[in-house]
Formats: C-alpha cells, structure tokens, sequence
C-alpha cells in the first residue's frame, strides 16, 4: 500500500489504493467492496473521477499542476482545490440545495471527494444546445446566486468577517489572473492562445482589438475585477459549471471563487445564456429586474461581465461547446458574428438599460 | 534592567530603559548618554516622545490598547503600529522625500522608532489656520499621493504582489472599521460619540440624519470604501497628519493604512483643505484637474470622500481646531454651517463636477 502523503496524480489503479488507505471515502463506500471507476473530466482544468460502489457513489476530483485542456505547456497551481473545496463548503452552507455535498479533501493530493450527481442530472450547457427547457433553472440560479453572494457581502457579514475571508481568498491569485487575462486582455490583443471561426470572423476580431472605446470600457471591467472585494463569488459561473435536471440545479467547479465584484458571476451567467441563445440559430431560448443606485449599478457590472465573457468565447482561448458544434463552419460565424456585435455594443451602451427585458427585445432583434 | 518582551506601556522613565536595552536605539543615540525626552502626543490615538541626545534625536511612538482622547472605553488594538511601521516603510519607499524614516520596530511593545521632524516643522493643520502659506505643499502632497498610490495599484504592480499586500493589510480591521464607523455612520445617525455645535446647529446635524438622498451617496461610498482594494492608501490624509515648513512636507501617521480607494487620500486631504478655508472666517486659500473615466471616477470619489470627511468633523465624533478654535461661539457655528451645507451639495452633486476650479468657485461664491 502506497503512501498518499506527497502529491502525485491519480489514475483508475492508484485511485483504489487511495479510496483504501482513506477511512472517509472507504467507509462511505463498503471496505470490501469492488468500486466501479470512469474518469469523466470533460472540462477544461481537472481530472474527475466517478466511483460507485454497491451501496453508495461518490465523485474524486483531482487538481493537477496545469490546465488540462491547454497541457503542461500553461502551469496552474493545484492548490486551487483549497479554494474549490472551501467555496463548495460556504456556498453549500448557505445554499444546501444547488450545491453539492462534500464528503472529504486532501490538500496534499489536491484532492475533492463530494456527491456523484447521478443521472439525468447533465451539464446545463449541454441541455440548453439540444433545445432543452428548465422550468426551475431561473429560480434556482436566482435562489443560488442571492444566498451565495449577498450572505458573503458585506450586506449581511461583519468587516472583521469579511477582510478576513478577503484576505484569505487572495491566494487564489493564480486563477484570478488567469481569469483577468483569458476575460479581460487576450482578447483585445494579438495572444498566441486565441481563436476564432476563421477566415469568416478575421475583420471582426481585428475590429475587437482595435476598438478604444471598447477597450477603455473593458480596463475599467477589469480594474473592478481584481479590486472590488464585494462578495465571495464562484469565478466561472457559465452554463458548464451548472449541471440539471427537470428538477435539479447543482452549481460545481468554483476554483476560480475569490472575493470580487458580484456582477462578474451574475454576468457570467447571464452572458452564458445570450451565447447559447444566439447559436439557437446555427443548430435548428430568460428574467428580472432592477432598479437604481446599488441594484442599477450591479445590473450594469453583471451586462458589462456578461458582455467580456461573450467576447472572450468568441475570440479568445477556450470557446464553448454552443458554438463549436455548429457544423456549417458559416452558420457558425453568423452566430458568433451577431454574438460578438451584441456584446460589443451591451459592454458599450450597457449603462443605458434599465431591465433584462431590454436586453431580450434587442437580443431578439439582433437576431431575427 | 526590567525585560520588554511583553507589552506594557512606556513612560518617560521606563523609555530610557527602553532605550538602553535596545541597541538599533542606543546606538544611533549614544549609550552613555543622558536623554532629553518630552511627551508630545497631541493626537487622538498614541502617546509620542521626543528624544533627544547629545548627538542625535528620534521619535519614538507607542500605541495603546484603547483610543486615547476617548479612553479605555473605546479599545482599538495596538497592533496598528505594525501597519503604521509596514505603511512608513513602504510609503518611505516609494516617496522618501515627504516620508519620515522609520528606524526602529518592535512588535511585542507596538512601538515604532523614527525621525525627530525637528522645528520648524510643524503640524500643517496649525500653520494654515494660522494663516501661513505653504508654496510647495501642493507641489509635495501631489508627489506623495501619486507616488504612494499609483505604485501600490494595479496601474502598476503585479496581481500576485498586489494580492499579497492587500490581503497583509486586511489584517488592519479593526482600524479600517473604526473609520468606517466614524466616516460614514454615525455621523448620519444618532450615536452617543457625535456632537457639534450646539444649540445653533442642532437642526443641521438633525437634517443629515433625515437626508435620504446623502445618506444613499454615503452608503455607496461606504460600500466602495470598505471593498475597493485600489491601492496602499493612507487612511487618515488630514491637514494633521502632515508636517510642514516652508520647504519640507512630511507625512506621518498611516496607522489606519490599508488597501482601499484611493479617492480615500486624496478626499481627505481636499476635504480638509476646504473645512480649513471655510474656517479661515471664523479667525480673521488650494490646487488640480483631471478628466474622463477612471481620473473622471477618482475625481468624482475623491470629492465624495471629501465631503463625507468634512461632515463627520462638524457633527460626528471627532473634530478639528480649525473649527473648534473660533472663539466666538455663533461665529463658529456659522462657519461649520456653510462648510457643513456644502459639504452636503458637493457629496450629492459632486459627478456633476469636472475641475477642481468649479469647486472651488463654488466654495468661494457660498463663503463670501
């Protein structure tokens, strides 16, 4: 029997050994038993794994020292699991019922051991392309995203509270600047990692980074970004890091979490959504409302981040599965060409709406 | 010789002691020596000596479990002069003209050893109400501000140094509370520590209370305060926390350092600059321009800091001589009038504002 107390990466084999010699995971699972193992990571950054036993299932998750999807070739800390597994644990206390259970970590292996989502539970993205509809989906994400980010705000918490986990968060410097350069810069620049639907898009995202107006705005997005410690929010809260069911909505994967402006998750989202209504159209469909001072200002953040992560899909480093699959290489630029053009000018005009429904009417312009 | 590896607060006495037994202090004294030594803390917070030797002098300040011109009701820890010590030191750094050196620090005694600021420096707040001009403290104070504020910002350092420094700096809490407190609550409230004027302005200190409008703005910039890690600011920027003679300007006392908006600084400098003009009065002058988005945005929060830093010397806890020192009780309570309904207008009205000019001929159109 091995000893798991230095870091080396998991594979199907070792990954027993290592259910074994953990009396958390082993005794949740059945000593004895014969675990049934499939690595499942379809994401950008991790390895994970999904255990079943004869009476209980569980989900491993393993950080490794880069991201998965680019290669060794672009480093990441993996004691981004720390932060993975504290957010899983504060957002779960506050919000039980979108956030799945963790039953154990690891800091040495980088190592998350938390509930199986079983099916029909998937990836919300992947429900959303095939057409898809969540009756509960705004409800539950509303209910998520109120509990998660005004009980760590400083609306609710005290500051000895608040500076405390600001403080403690600021070690996830790592993935906070991955994400300030992947959202905020690379996109507007010449970057050897970005991509877009070429030669169809080439113009436009020339156009991108030629744009000082839009870059000046996206500064000013950024500068918010890495200063404003609002509330301990996800950091990647698209349509891939919720999985659903008709009844069911899980939130995962939040080692991007770090205390910042609350705007970037509801934006996430929301930008998330536009995308993948705006690629309806390459393969054969939202709410609220707020109003002045802290709300308004947050509208804008939460149309302005939703506009950066639109863009950063369509001609930065990691694109999205809605798009990507669109077969016709044309159809697909027409998409992402209407997207790029609709998110250029909410990011630039975003101040001037007062509603969502705004939003939608244009969007439902945009796109007819 | 007693040992001073516990805290205990120091006396003209036991500092000799102090000094004798700490050889970083003694040495740049002279051992043998017999020490002049007077105690001149006439802030609010910590007691101050002066020491001098026949050969050299220094300053050595402590800090005390409580605030001292309120007592040992109000505690406030006494680790601040670790953020003081890091704030000079860094501060002295970047901008070693207008920053006195520190050197010495010790802990466990929350005492920091530093440059005598010999005569004929004197505390700013004293030579402008005094009505002396200084011709190169704008001049100093621009030098000092851009300086400290801009290399500790993202405009200049990098995100893993930033978000170090900042999470360091939460450790400030209980100081960056205080000023949270004081700023931008009670002086819109009913609180046992405000006062003012009184009979005279018993109706204005009672209209900022019941002002919807200004304490929605003060609410915002309290929001800003508490989550915008900007930059190493000084926390405290008054006329008091500077030295001046005609040809040096020197800054001390950053024991409310922390990383915050920098319009914080600049705002209270200003604002204090202004309370001192309307002032002026009551007894028997000011500088800048910026524009557009982010020096827009830091104009815009610099005044709004300024007026919250002006209304909370005329009804909130603690006050100023510029003000408390008119005789003439009527006199005084007129000048804290109009400094206080101006200081109102320019917190609601200050994004409508793009010069320091305009500021200023307004100032100067309500005090004549």
């Amino acid at each position: 029997m091995p000893a798991f107390d230095e870091f080396r990466p998991l594979d199907e084999k070792s990954l027993v050994e290592y259910i074994k010699a953990t009396p958390n995971l082993s005794s949740l699972l059945g000593v004895s038993d014969n675990y049934q193992i499939k690595e499942v990571g379809d994401g950008n950054l991790n390895f994970v794994y999904i255990v079943v036993s004869s009476s209980a299932s569980l989900v491993i998750k393993q950080a490794l020292p880069y991201i998965r999807c680019i290669g060794e070739s672009w480093p990441m800390t993996k004691d981004r699991a720390y932060y993975e597994a504290k957010a899983l644990k504060e957002h779960g206390r506050l919000c039980p019922a979108h956030v799945p259970e963790v039953y154990h970590f690891d800091r040495n292996m980088s190592l998350i051991g938390m509930r199986y989502l079983e099916p029909p539970h998937i990836i919300l993205r992947k429900g959303l392309i095939a057409g898809v509809e969540y009756p509960l989906l705004a409800e539950h994400m509303a209910e998520y995203m109120s509990k998660t980010l005004f009980y760590t705000s400083l609306l609710y918490t005290t500051t000895m509270e608040h500076k405390r986990e600001v403080a403690e968060f600021c070690g996830n410097v790592e993935l906070c600047r991955h994400t300030g350069q992947v959202v905020f810069s690379d996109p507007y620049k010449v970057s050897e990692y970005n991509h877009w639907t070429s030669p169809h898009l080439d113009h436009d995202a020339e156009a991108v980074r030629e744009d000082n107006v839009l870059k000046l705005e996206v500064a000013q997005l950024k500068s918010k970004f890495y200063e404003r410690a609002q509330a301990l929010i996800h950091g990647d809260l698209h349509t891939s890091s919720v999985m659903v069911t008709q009844d069911s909505t899980q939130v995962i994967d939040p080692e991007f979490s770090f205390y910042g402006p609350m705007g970037f998750d509801i934006g996430a989202f929301l930008g998330n959504l536009i995308l993948t209504f705006f690629a309806q159209d390459g393969h054969s469909n939202q709410e609220n409302d707020r109003k002045t001072n802290f709300m308004q200002e947050l509208f804008h953040d939460s149309l302005g981040f939703g506009s950066a992560k639109m863009i950063r899909r369509i001609v930065g480093v990691v694109h999205v599965e809605d798009t990507e699959s669109i077969a016709d290489i044309s159809k697909r630029a027409d998409c992402e060409r209407k997207a790029l053009n609709f998110a250029k000018m909410l990011m630039k005009e975003r101040r001037k709406f007062v509603s969502i429904e705004e939003v939608i009417s244009i969007i439902e312009h945009v796109a007819s």
